[in-house]
C-alpha cells in the first residue's frame, strides 16, 4: 500500500459500456493503455513530491519542459495552455486548515489529452472522489463523454469546494462583526488582519480561474478538437459558479475592510463611555472639594466657622449642586 | 384549492382575439396547449418546492439538465442562457421583509420559447398580478405580441419593483442620517452595517441584470427568432430603468460608506464637548483647590492666617481667577 | 396670456431668409408647419403638466409610446435614441435652488426630426432665450444651418449652464473649507454631507452627457441624416465641455471628500488643544495639591510645622516647581 | 519694442541651409511667407490679450471659428483635432508661481500646417528658448524635417518642463513629510490641503496630453499627410515621457493622500503622550492627596494621629506607594 | 583589468556546437563579429558610464538616436520598441540597498538583433551570471536557439530577481505588522512611510515589464523575424511570472495600507487602555477626596466629628465605596 510521502497512481479507463481501474501503473503502461483510442484514460498522481517519477511521466507523455516544471513547481497562478496535442491547465485549490486556522491552497495540474485525462495534485485528500463515485456507478452523462467533460466535473468539484470555504469564512465573519461590535479587544485587530489575509488568498485562487473558464469555453467555441462544442454549455455553467464565488469574495472582502472601520467606532464609543465618567465624577467633585477646601483652610476670622447653620448650610449647598448637576447629565444623556 | 406548499400551476392562452385562463394544469397538458402556434401560452408555477412537478414540466418541455438544475437551486446569479429552442432567463426579485426588516430577494426563472413562456417562481407573492389584468383587459400592445414581449413586460415589473425598494432605503438612509448627526449611539453602528448589507444584496441582484438585459437585446439583433426585432426597443427601455436602479444603489451605497465617516466625526465631536466640560471645571477648580489647601496647612507661623483680611482677600482673589479664566473659556469657544 | 401652471406652446419657423415667430398653437397645427421641407419649425413646451396636450402631440407627431412616456416621466437619465424618423434626446439641466440652498435637476426632451426640433421643458425658466436672440437676429450659422445646428446650440446652453452651477459650488467649497480649518463645527457635518450630495445629483446629470453626445457624433459620422456631417464638429466642441464639467466635478467630489478628513483633523488638534491645557494644569497643581494636604493633616508629631522657616520652604519650593514645569512645558511645545 | 501688454509677433522660416528671423509681421505678411512651400514657416504669437489681432490670424489662416474661440478662451482641456488643412493642438503647460508658492497652468496653442507651424502662448516666458537656439544653430534634425518635427520638439519642451515641476514638488513633499512626522501643526492641514489641490491641477493638465499624443501618432500611421511617418518614433518618445510625469503624479497624489493619514496618527501618537502624561500624574498624586485628605480630617477620636510614629509611617507607605507605581509605568512603557 | 568605473564589454559568441567568450572588444570589432550569421553574438557593456563607449557601440551598431539617447538616461519605463533591424527593450531590475535599508533599480537596456544581442547594465553587479554558466556548459535549449531565446533566458532572470525582493519585503511586512500590533511607536509610523514608497518603486518597474512581454508575445506571432514562434510560449511563461509578481506586488500595498489602519487602531487602543487607569484613578479617588476635604472643614458646630464612632464609620463606608466601585469596573472590563 502506498504511504503519504510516495506518488500514488491511480488509473480509470472507461466507455459508455465498461470502466477498469487501475492502481500502481507505470508511465509507460499508463501510455500504452492511451493508444486504445475508443476509451478514456484517467490517470491520477496524488502527491507529486518524487519528482523523478513526473519527469518519466512528463517524457512518456511527451509534455513540453515548461509545463513539466510548472507542474512541479507548486506555486503556479492558475492559467490553461494550448499546446496544441493537449492542454495544459492548473489551478488551486483552497482548503481549511483546522491545526493553525486559516486557509491553504493546493496546486492542481491537468493534462487534456485527445483521450486521456492526467491529473497532478500536490497531496492526497480525496478531493475527486466524487467524480469517482460517478464513474463507477456508470450514470449520468460522464460515462458517455470524453475526457472534456471529465475535466469539465473535476474542475466543478474544485469550484464547489470553493463554496464550503466561503460558508465556513461567512460564519467566521458573522461572529467576528458580533465580537467587535460587543467587546473590540486589541486580539480582534489580529483576527481582522488574518481574516483579510485569508480573503488575498482566497482571491488569488478564484479570479484568475475565471479567466481560465473564459479561454476554455472560447477553445471549444474556436473548434479546438480537445474541448467538444457540447462541453461548453458545461464549462459556461462552472464559470457562474466561479463569478458567484468572486461575487462573494468580494463581498466578503468588502465586509472584511468595513469591520476595521468598525473597530475603530467602536473604540471611540468606548472611549466616549470612558471619557463620560470621568467626566461626570469630575464636574461633581471637584467643585465640591474646592469648598470643602474653602472651609478647611485655618483663616483665624471666618465668621461662616463660627455659624451654627454654616455647616448644615454647606452640606444643602453641595446637595443642591450635586441634584442639578445630575439632572443637567441626564438632559446630556451622559449618564 | 391550492396551499401555500403546494406547487401552483396557472396557464393563460391568448391572441389578440381571445385569451383563456387555466389552473392546475398537467405538464403534458401544458405541452399540448403550445402545439397550438398562432397563440401565446404562458405557463405560471408559483412555489417550487415540489421539485417533482418541476422535472415533470423539464421533461415535458425537453429541458437541458443543467437548466432544470438551476431552476431548482434557487441561488443563481441572474443570467440568460441561449438553447436555441429556448431561453433559459433568471433573475432575482428583491423584496423587503417587513418582520425582519432587512431585503431578501426571491428567484424568478424564465423560459422563453416560441410561442410560450414559462415562468418559475419560489414563492407565490401575486407579483406579476398588473400584468395578468393587462391581459385580461386585452388593452395595449401586450395581447398583440408574442412570448418575447410578454417576457419584457414581466422584466419590466421585476425591475420596477427595484425601485419601490430603493425608495423605501431612501427614507431609511435618510432617517438614519439625521440620527447619526444627532446622536451617534452604539445602536447606529449595527444600523450601518445592516444597511450596507442589504446594499450589497441589492446590487448583487441588479448588477448582472444589466448584463441580462444588454444579451438580450444582442439577441434580439443577432435575428434571434426568440427575440423579435420590434422588442429590442422595449428591452432597451427596462436597461435604461436598470442603469437608474444601479445609479441608485451606488449612491446609496456611497451614502452607507459616508455614513460610517460622519457618524466617527460626529463621535468625536461629542467626545471634543465632554472633554471642554471636564477641562473647563478642572483648570478652574483645580489651582483654586490648591489655594485652599495652602491655607489649610498647619504650619505654625504663617501670617496671612493672623491677618483679619486674609479671608477676604483669598475669596476675592478666587472670584477674580474665575472670571479672568471663564472670559477665556468664552474667547476659546470652549462654552 | 399663459399662466405658470398652463403649457406654454411658442413656435420658430426660420430660415436663412426669414424667422416667423408663433405663440399657443395647437399640435395640428404645428404638424402642419413642419410640412413646409425647406424651413426649420422649432416648437417648444415649457412647462410638461399638462400631459393631455403632450399626448396630442405625441400622436400629431407619431411618437413611440415610450418616448411620450419618457417625456412626461421627468426622472429620465440622460441618453439618446434613435427612431429612424427622428432622435429622442432627453437630458437633465442642473439649477440651483436660492431657497433651499441646493442644486436640483429638470428634465428637457428633443426630437429632433429632419426638419423640426420639438423641446419639452419641466418649468418654465428661459433657459433658451440666448438662442431665441441669436435666431432673431439672424446672425451666426444658427439660421442658416438645419435643425441638428438648433439641437447643438440648445445642448450647449445647457451644458454652459453646468459651468454656472460649477462656478458657485467652487466658491462654496473654498469657503467651507476655511471654515473647517478655523471651527470645525457639528453644523459643518452636516454641510458637508449637504455638498456630497449635491455632487452626486451632478454627477448623475452630466456623465450621461457625455455618452449622449459621443452617441450623436457616432450618428453623424455613420451617416445618419438627421445628424449632417458639418454638425459633428460642433458636437465635438460641446463634448470637451461635458469633459471638462466631469473633470471639473470629480475635483470637486475628491474636495468634498477630502473635506471630511480635513475636519476630523482639525477636531482631533482641537482636542488636542484642550487636553494640553487640562494635561498642564493638572500636572502642576495636582502634585502641589497634595504637599498642601501633607501639611493639612493633624498628625501630632510634625517637626516642620513648627519650623519657623516651613511655610516659606513649602512656599518656595512650590514656585521652584512651578516654573521648571512651566519650563519643560515650553520646551515639549505644550504651552 | 513690443511691451509686455501687447502680443508680440516672431517668425522663423528655415530649411536645411537658411534661417531667417522676423519681428512683428502682420498676419497676412505670415500668411504669404507660407506660400514658399518649401521651407518651414514657424509664426509665434505671445500674449494673447489683443483678441483683435488673433481674429486676424484666425481669418488669414481661415481658422474654424470654433478653434479661433478656443484660442482666446485660454481654460482649454489639452486635445488635438484635425481640421483636414491643419491640426489644432491644444496644451496646458504648469508653471511653479514663486510668488504664492503653487502651481499655475498656461495654455499653449499650435496650428499645425502644411508647411507652417502658429503658436498661441497666454503669456511670454520664452519657454520655446532652446528651440530657438537649436534652429540658429542648424545642428540636429530639427532644420532638415519638417513642421511636425518642430511640433514634435516644442512638445518635448513642455513636456520637459513637467518634470521640473515634478522635482520641485517631490522635494517640497519630502520636506512635509518629515514636518508632520515631527510637528503636525494646524499649518500643516494646510499645506496639505494646497498640496493636493496642486497635484489635481498638474493632473488635469498631463493625462490628456497622453490621449493627445496617441491621437497625434494615430494620425502619422493613418497618414495624415500633416505628421509624417518619420515623426511617430519621437511622438513615441514624448508620449513615453508623458507616461513618466503621469506616473510620478500619481504617486505624489498617492504620497500626498497618505499625508493626510500620517497626520491624524502623528496627531493621536501626541494625544497619546499627553495623556499619558496627565494619567501618570493623576495615578500618583489622586490616591496620595486622598490619604492626606484622611489625616486632615478633623475627628476627635483618631487614635493614628496621637501616635508619634503616624508622621513618618504615613511618609514612607506613600513613598513605597509612589516607586511601585514608577516602577509599574516603566514597565508599561508609560515614561 | 577593469575597475568599477570602466566600462567592461564582454562578448560571448555560440552555436550549439562551440563557444567562445572574449573580453573588452572594440565596438567595430563587436560589429565584425555580428558578420557571423550562423552564431550568436553577446556582447555586454556593464557600467555605462562611459557615454563615449556608448555612442561609439550605438553608431557602429547604428542604432536610432532616441534609443542611444535612453540607453544612457538611466531613468527610461520599461518598454519594447520595434526599429525592424532590431528591438530595443528596456527594463528596470530591482535590488536591495542593504545599506540604506531599502530598494533601488537599476536600468537593464537590451538590443534584440537578428543574430545578436547587446545589453546595457549601469553597474555591474553580475546578475547574468547564471545565464553565462548555461551557456558554457552547453546544456539546455539555450546554446541550440538564437538571440531571441537568450533575450527571453536574460529576462527570465530579471523577473526571478523580483521573487527574491518580494522574499525580503514579505518577511519585513511581517516582522512590521508584528510590531504594530504589539508597540505602536511613533518610528514604525515612518517605517511604514517608507515601506509604503518602497511598493511604489517596486510596482513602477513591474507593471510595465508586463507590457512588454505582451508586446513581445505580439511580435512573435505577428511573425515578426526578431522573435520566432517557438520563443513565444517561452515569453509567455515570463509574462506568467510578471503577474504573480504584480499580484503579489499589490497584496503587499494592500498589507502596507492597512498597516497605518492598524496603527492607528493600536494607538486608540492604547489610549483606551490609558484613559481606563486615569479614569478608575479618579472615579475611585476624586469622590473619597471630597469626603475626607468635607470632614477637614473648620465648623465649630459638626456633630459628626464629636461622636467616636465617626471616625471608624467614615472609614467603613469609603472602603466600602471602594469595593463597589472596583466590582462594577469588573463588571465594565475596564480592570
Amino acid at each position: 500500500m502506498p504511504n503519504n510521502k510516495q506518488t500514488n497512481v491511480s488509473v480509470f479507463q472507461y466507455d459508455s459500456k465498461e470502466l477498469k481501474e487501475m492502481e500502481g501503473l507505470s508511465p509507460e503502461e499508463c501510455l500504452s493503455l492511451t493508444k486504445n483510442k475508443r476509451k478514456v484514460t484517467w490517470v491520477t498522481l496524488e502527491g507529486i513530491s518524487e519528482s523523478g517519477l513526473i519527469q518519466k511521466f512528463a517524457s512518456s507523455f511527451d509534455l513540453h519542459p515548461l509545463v513539466t516544471e510548472d507542474i512541479s513547481h507548486t506555486r503556479q497562478r492558475p492559467k490553461v495552455e494550448d499546446y496544441d496535442e493537449y492542454l495544459y491547465i492548473v489551478v488551486r485549490m483552497p482548503f481549511y486548515n483546522n491545526k493553525s486556522d486559516n486557509i491553504n491552497t493546493e496546486q492542481i495540474s491537468f493534462i487534456l489529452g485527445r483521450n486521456y485525462v492526467l491529473t497532478f495534485q500536490e497531496k492526497r485528500i480525496g478531493i475527486f472522489d466524487p467524480v469517482r463515485e460517478r464513474l463507477r456507478k456508470g450514470k449520468g452523462r460522464a460515462r458517455r463523454s470524453g475526457p472534456d467533460f471529465l475535466t469539465y466535473a473535476l474542475l466543478d468539484l474544485v469550484v464547489d469546494h470553493f463554496f464550503v470555504i466561503l460558508e465556513k469564512l461567512g460564519e467566521k465573519i458573522g461572529s467576528m462583526e458580533e465580537q467587535v461590535l460587543k467587546d473590540p479587544s486589541p486580539k480582534m485587530l489580529q483576527k481582522i488582519r488574518n481574516l483579510k489575509r485569508e480573503m488575498l488568498v482566497l482571491r488569488k485562487s478564484v479570479w484568475p480561474l475565471r479567466e481560465l473558464l473564459l479561454s476554455m469555453e472560447r477553445e471549444s467555441s474556436s473548434k479546438n478538437p480537445l474541448v467538444k462544442k457540447e462541453t461548453a454549455v458545461y464549462l459556461r455553467d462552472v464559470y457562474d459558479h466561479t463569478i458567484q464565488v468572486i461575487d462573494t469574495t468580494e463581498t466578503f472582502r468588502d465586509m472584511a475592510s468595513g469591520m476595521l472601520d468598525i473597530y475603530l467606532s467602536s473604540l471611540s464609543n468606548r472611549m466616549n463611555e470612558i471619557m463620560k465618567v470621568l467626566t461626570v465624577i469630575g464636574t461633581i467633585f471637584i467643585p465640591l472639594t474646592f469648598i470643602t477646601g474653602l472651609y478647611g483652610m485655618n483663616f483665624r476670622f471666618m465668621p461662616e466657622l463660627e455659624h451654627p447653620l454654616g455647616y448644615p448650610a454647606v452640606l444643602s449647598f453641595m446637595a443642591l449642586a450635586i441634584i442639578i448637576m445630575l439632572y443637567d447629565f441626564k438632559r446630556k444623556y451622559w449618564m
